[in-house]
């Protein structure tokens, strides 16, 4: 297949265009770099099967070739709030993303005939009342806060892709990706894991929150694009979670960070911030399994140590 | 004032420019005519506080005139599955109008550093497990059911104002609309209060479903275009209920309906539908009445009386 991925040079845009290439299909990148950066595709340029496009996907977009799919990765997407990259920061361009870029590539899905892989988000639950999440909570998302930036655009998008799907026969999938971890990663995303990690190989003691009992579930990246990859090649139309339902808690995130990293610095406890972040997410991932027959199959040691190298260069650690 | 009114054929967006102009204030209108009626507006031609733009406002606006307010009131909004007018009968266009329409708006209230207010909606509550809603309410929308198209594009409407808003220092205001009902409103709208209204003016018996215990509210036009300008002279960004909060059981309305109408052909008691309307809805008026100073005056017998020859004449009944 001929597949345009927007938001190509981030962090899973990225990894979904060498997974592609890997399994034989041509792939079209196209980033804007608000977010994305080259580095993260900088060895794919000069491979016959992959072209890129520099392009913000919230104006019309024109591809010359025929294409057999597009996935829209394009958006903001980190949570935080002292990064000027985060979703916060960039409220316009999110939501531009998220309805007008996800509109755009609607439209060249449908002009080319071809399938649409929407990346949504365990964020369009928002806080959630229901534990772990089923694709058929409705959610808990706060309209009028600061994270509505991305969790409304998300919600959008979503509808937007289903009306596609019903009303003019567009063949449509949505992944809804929860926590993701891995190279390539935004070492500044503001996310529990990538903050202790980055603590741990500057042998600093690792900052914990409160108690440390709110819980966490991260994937690892190549797991998180082998659920994507099985539902672009699959039929099913209505949203699916990806994610690792493995739940931790943040202490024990912290402890194994330390044990793999040789750090001995410990932990500090501080006072909890005042938590904008949810408190828990974990993906209910029984339609994952049942309908593309996909699991996590990467624990957290062995992710974490495919990670390590990554973070270790960006930090400029020999 | 120089007010532009997006949706100004419609039912409420119609009132709207009546009322600004009684009020001193020259109003630009705009619509496309997908919903709105001619039939509206016909009286204000000629008038010189009012100019007419027939525009789809999912593409680029430009007004020549300088303007001190927008207010958007464009959309798809019957919920009637029948009519082919129903957002869910205008899927995209629906979405288009949310989205774009409120990034276009949006837009031109920042060119012309107006005030902007959006016409939201109960529905961004879903169907609710909170009874009445308050504003701080999340709601509990399904984002992959058939009236997602109208509810999330509004809810994306909502985060986009307050975005442009935060960002650009926008002088916004949201309203959430309740149930309305009134001359100019479409028969054919697919909610209780005309659906009964219309049946006592054929003198057949009012269709009630299941036991008529579910209940609705409803507001006479009059009340609820005060609020608005209300909201639109005030400094209040975040949104604010607008709406009756008289709750009645369809039985109640039906029995009052055909009280004022005369008709003699009572109710008949059918099986409920496979519901997909909201059992209750209700608004929590507490901002409006505290911020605004607002409350409904109009009681539902006098807003019959007030409805009924429009009634009849869109029926054909001298």
């Amino acid at each position: 297949m001929r597949i345009l991925i927007t938001g190509a040079a981030g962090f899973l845009g990225s990894h979904l265009s060498d997974r592609l290439i890997k399994d034989g299909h041509d792939v079209v990148g196209m980033d804007n770099f608000i977010t994305g950066s080259q580095d993260n595709i900088v060895h794919l340029m000069g491979n016959e099967h992959f072209s890129f496009y520099k392009h913000d996907i919230s104006n019309y977009i024109f591809v010359p070739s025929k294409l057999d799919a597009v996935m829209h990765f394009a958006s903001p997407a980190s949570p935080n709030p002292a990064s000027p990259l985060a979703y916060f920061n960039l409220p316009i361009q999110t939501m531009k993303a998220g309805a007008l870029g996800t509109h755009n590539t609607l439209g060249v899905a449908k002009a080319n005939h071809a399938r649409f892989l929407l990346a949504s988000t365990s964020e369009i639950y928002g806080d959630p009342t229901e534990h772990p999440q089923k694709e058929t909570y409705a959610g808990n998302v706060d309209i009028t806060g600061p994270r509505a930036v991305y969790d409304e655009a998300k919600r959008f998008a979503e509808s937007l892709t289903l009306a596609y799907h019903r009303q003019h026969g567009v063949d449509t999938r949505i992944v809804r990706i929860f926590n993701t971890y891995g190279p390539r990663m935004d070492l500044d995303d503001g996310r529990a894991l990538p903050n202790l990690l980055r603590l741990a190989l500057l042998n600093q003691p690792l900052t914990v929150y409160g108690d440390g009992g709110q819980t966490r579930s991260f994937c690892f990246v190549d797991d998180l694009i082998d659920g994507i990859v099985k539902l672009l090649y699959s039929d099913e139309h209505m949203p699916v979670n990806i994610g690792n339902p493995v739940e931790m808690t943040i202490l024990e995130f912290a402890h194994t960070i330390n044990k793999i990293t040789g750090n001995k610095a410990g932990v500090v406890f501080v006072d909890a911030r005042s938590a904008r972040d949810p408190q828990r997410r974990r993906p209910d991932i029984t339609r994952a399994k049942d309908l593309l027959g996909w699991e996590p199959k990467v624990n957290l040691e062995e992710g974490l140590m495919k990670t390590i190298d990554y973070f270790k260069m960006k930090l400029g650690i020999a």
